[in-house]
């Protein structure tokens, strides 16, 4: 004999569970096309655009807080166990990076209206092309979330290193445009933090990565995390007296 | 009639819980010591201190890792409701927050062992009047957990603004230094993100006073958030061309 009840139960809280990772999905979709339109606004250099991606980060806040409650409210009425409840704790830390990458697409929208008030400087070629590695990477990491997929969390995890290196020679190249001309001081600042933004982004990504890659296999990547950037330590000397004078 | 068997185990929950709690503490204070520690190595410019603020990163993060398998334990063999789960979403939420923390407080001492390579550069002693007010509120955020009380996670939340404010007058001046000498562009890029990551701690003791004022009363703090930095939309002109040269 079926049980009947017991069944409807389970039902409707696989229900429950795959509501809650299409919030993910969604929420991701959203974090996805927030960081491309930034870099797209930055490209063009439209404070127009750029003004509608710190808009908009509102509804990542927004969808952010929805997922929390469907969360909580998960635990509390189902009291789920083992896998499920590794759904539910996966849900409430992937939402939390993309709320954090979000708001990095936010800030980078910000600077670029700042660095659209003065000339274009050398590196903010270089940028693009950074950001759309790490726009890759979200997507395939959001990729891994939707077949539960740890091979691919794992790709998008070693692949974080190649942002880093990235970011460094960015970071060395902009310092280096500043000491040729003060002018160029506040744009490639801004630049920086751009930069620096963009790559924080990637380690969401490479945080999401560990989240699924836990969820669907029940253990931690194996070996340290990739680590690629070493600007902290980077010293970057003016060029001699001679060639600024 | 007592039933023992059902108190002894709220008696055991009770204790697992103030477990979690006290291991939430734990990490706060080691997060706090190591700002402490940073800016003391960063106002020394001691490279061998730094170095031991980058080290005793792991501890707070094996800390993390800790909770988090506490919390998820609890979930899955408590199945805790209402106000109970809410203290476990509080410290999963907190100590993510103070992970962060860590890591801000390890990249401080990493960037300030690139400043002891270079001469000192003015605007590294306002920095650490703006250290000192994020470490006390991340201070005064920890007695708010202890005590439960949410009116001093309102104060904290609040007194953000000061700090913000602190963030964008020293990214000003950082800048003019800049654009006076080249010389100072390398070290003033690292006091720049040194301000950065400490505006960023700042933010983190917010997000942790928004957790307890909502697991202590069941409701957000009401308002908008203070937001005092405005250094995104910043656009810092260079001195006259006759100055500079």
């Amino acid at each position: 004999m079926v049980d009947t009840s017991t069944e409807h139960t389970v039902r409707s809280f696989d229900k429950e569970l795959a509501r809650l990772s299409q919030s993910i999905i969604r929420m991701g979709g959203l974090a996805e096309s927030q960081l491309a339109a930034a870099i797209e606004a930055m490209s063009r250099r439209n404070s127009e655009m750029a003004a509608k991606v710190v808009q908009s980060d509102a509804e990542i806040d927004a969808l952010e807080q929805e997922i929390d409650e469907q969360a909580v409210q998960l635990l509390a009425l189902r009291q789920p166990m083992a896998q499920d409840l590794r759904e539910v704790i996966a849900a409430l830390k992937i939402s939390a990076d993309l709320e954090r990458i979000g708001d990095y697409a936010a800030n980078v929208a910000k600077r670029s209206m700042a660095l659209n008030q003065v000339p274009m400087t050398e590196p903010a070629h270089t940028l693009p092309r950074m950001a759309q590695l790490v726009l890759s990477n979200i997507k395939r990491v959001l990729d891994a979330y939707v077949d539960r997929d740890p091979d691919k969390a794992i790709d998008v995890w070693e692949s974080d290193t190649e942002v880093d290196e990235m970011y460094t020679s960015l970071f060395r190249e902009t310092l280096t445009y500043m000491m040729e001309d003060p002018r160029n001081i506040t744009p490639c600042t801004h630049l920086l933090f751009i930069a620096k933004n963009v790559e924080r982004m990637g380690d969401h990504a490479t945080n999401i990565a560990e989240v699924i890659h836990f969820l669907v296999t029940g253990n931690k990547i194996l070996g340290g995390r990739p680590k690629g950037d070493t600007t902290s330590y980077e010293v970057v000397a003016p060029p001699s007296e001679s060639a600024t004078h």
